[in-house]
């Protein structure tokens, strides 16, 4: 595939730049105390946003999530939403990346010395970092098309911990890639207690069945990139919905992409042992695929960065 | 209650020695990677030892549970059993604490530079720290007893996230942390899906019936101080047996009482709206409590600690 700008091999993680304790630092001075509830009990959210040829793309639906997030996980932070975007453009700014993963991280901190070990009485924390884009599949295995299972590990349910606040307890992601690796695949997609496709680690999953595009309504995250895609939908003229959406029809589809701001729209050729399209990505993967980064350059959602 | 020693208040984090990247640092300084799969992905194990007056407290058995869980997790680090037991000792012996909280903790780490972002790939980190000795709640709190109420959030079902394998993943108990203390209780005990109680925020639950003792028997974590209980009753003649456990079961208990690293056995006043034993914690309660304790002094599962 014609990809603007292919990026070789993975990121190196010791290049970009942090903000931690109100100070900016390179990545590998970029850490947490041990003692955070953020770490030892997981309870923070957070955001990745990224920037495309020096524009981030999405800032502001990225910030709001994020602030949607604080307010479901009772987290405050003395930051607006401008003071955010200001912090997370500096971070970039002095990485001088052009294409760069963005991330925002609120942790729940800890109490202050004597007061009562409740999360009400901690003192929220704020950091963020940016580094090169990351690839959850490169734009080589995204020209080639993932395999990916459907897990037989269930997707921890919405009523325990809610996929709509970003949150890092991916221990079932986790189990599942490990299947997916014993298995030969690259990834995996997992399953609600009901037998519904849900979502897979970091990323919406999409179907395409009779040139129509489908993906689950519940039980996910309501990913930014699946919000580009059903936008890209309706402006190419292509019929998209949300619902219900079962292993069967999955693997049943015409078409299976996945979507993700670390990778973009990234299209599927096998699901569990059935080949998708003779095996090659599909042609509305493709499509949308393609539309996505050059409604990029053509300045979609974007919010230039003055690297000055 | 005749509590041995009696802590007033919290402890001070800031105090404790850690070991970090193969040194021994004091507390502020103990950070981890921000990007360590250990935090992003809560991709970890951990283990909690005490020391009691000097005393390790069945280091063997925390050390044993721990491997069990790098196991369960594919995690493996390049330290024996008595590797960690070194460790966490010298941890000890350089913040003088006779009374301390003791952590071990295996994070997935970060792939190589280069490498596919696989947990297959990572190289697995191990940290260890030694703070004051944590109470979930104090000698003075026990001593009044705990009103804990059943969370109408689930807890995180079996299949999804292990709880045998002790870890970070704690959305379920927070929420539920923050709908007690809404209702003016202490704590709250989480659920399965069935309407079994299962346990809470680093504890498991006791109920007595009858001067008989009942602990659930699946979907918790096999507390090593819910092992010492069950040994307790053993050696002092209380029948006690593991099971299924019933909310209403739980409220219409004689006694109920939680058992933890941090803190021991500690009794329940109230659950939901139904107050125990006249608000006061029970006759059994106070008396496996007291012998926790006093077993402690007579060297039970003892592991000295040379501080010179």
């Amino acid at each position: 595939m014609e990809h603007p700008m292919s990026v070789g091999g993975q990121p190196d993680h010791s290049q970009g730049i942090a903000y931690i304790d109100g100070k900016y630092v390179p990545m590998d001075e970029a850490r947490i105390s041990i003692l955070d509830w953020g770490f030892i009990r997981s309870d923070c959210t957070y955001d990745v946003v990224h920037v495309w040829k020096g524009k981030f793309f999405r800032l502001a639906d990225h910030i709001e999530r994020f602030q949607r997030g604080l307010r479901g996980l009772h987290l405050s932070l003395p930051l607006t939403g401008d003071d955010i975007a200001k912090i997370v453009t500096e971070c970039v700014r002095r990485s001088g990346l052009r294409d760069s993963y963005v991330e925002m991280i609120c942790t729940r901190g800890t109490p202050p010395p004597g007061a009562p070990r409740l999360p009400t009485r901690c003192v929220n924390r704020f950091f963020a970092f940016a580094i090169p884009y990351v690839w959850i599949f490169t734009p080589e295995e995204q020209a080639k098309g993932a395999k990916i299972i459907v897990s037989s590990v269930p997707r921890i349910p919405p009523d325990s911990v809610d996929p709509r606040i970003k949150n890092f307890q991916r221990g079932d992601f986790t189990q599942a890639l490990f299947e997916a690796e014993a298995k030969g695949a690259d990834t995996a997609v997992l399953l609600d207690r009901d037998g519904f496709v849900t979502e897979g680690p970091g990323f919406n999953v999409f179907a395409v069945v009779d040139d129509q595009v489908f993906t689950p309504d519940r039980g996910v995250l309501e990913g930014i990139t699946r919000r580009s895609v059903l936008e890209l939908c309706a402006d190419e003229g292509v019929p998209a919905q949300v619902g219900r959406l079962t292993a069967e029809a999955l693997r049943n589809a015409d078409e299976v992409f996945l979507a993700s701001t670390a990778g973009g729209i990234m299209p599927v050729i096998q699901v569990d042992d059935r080949i998708l399209s003779n095996g090659a990505p599909g042609p509305l993967s493709n499509r949308l695929r393609r539309r996505y980064w050059e409604r990029h350059d053509e300045g979609w959602h974007a919010t230039p960065i003055d690297y000055a």
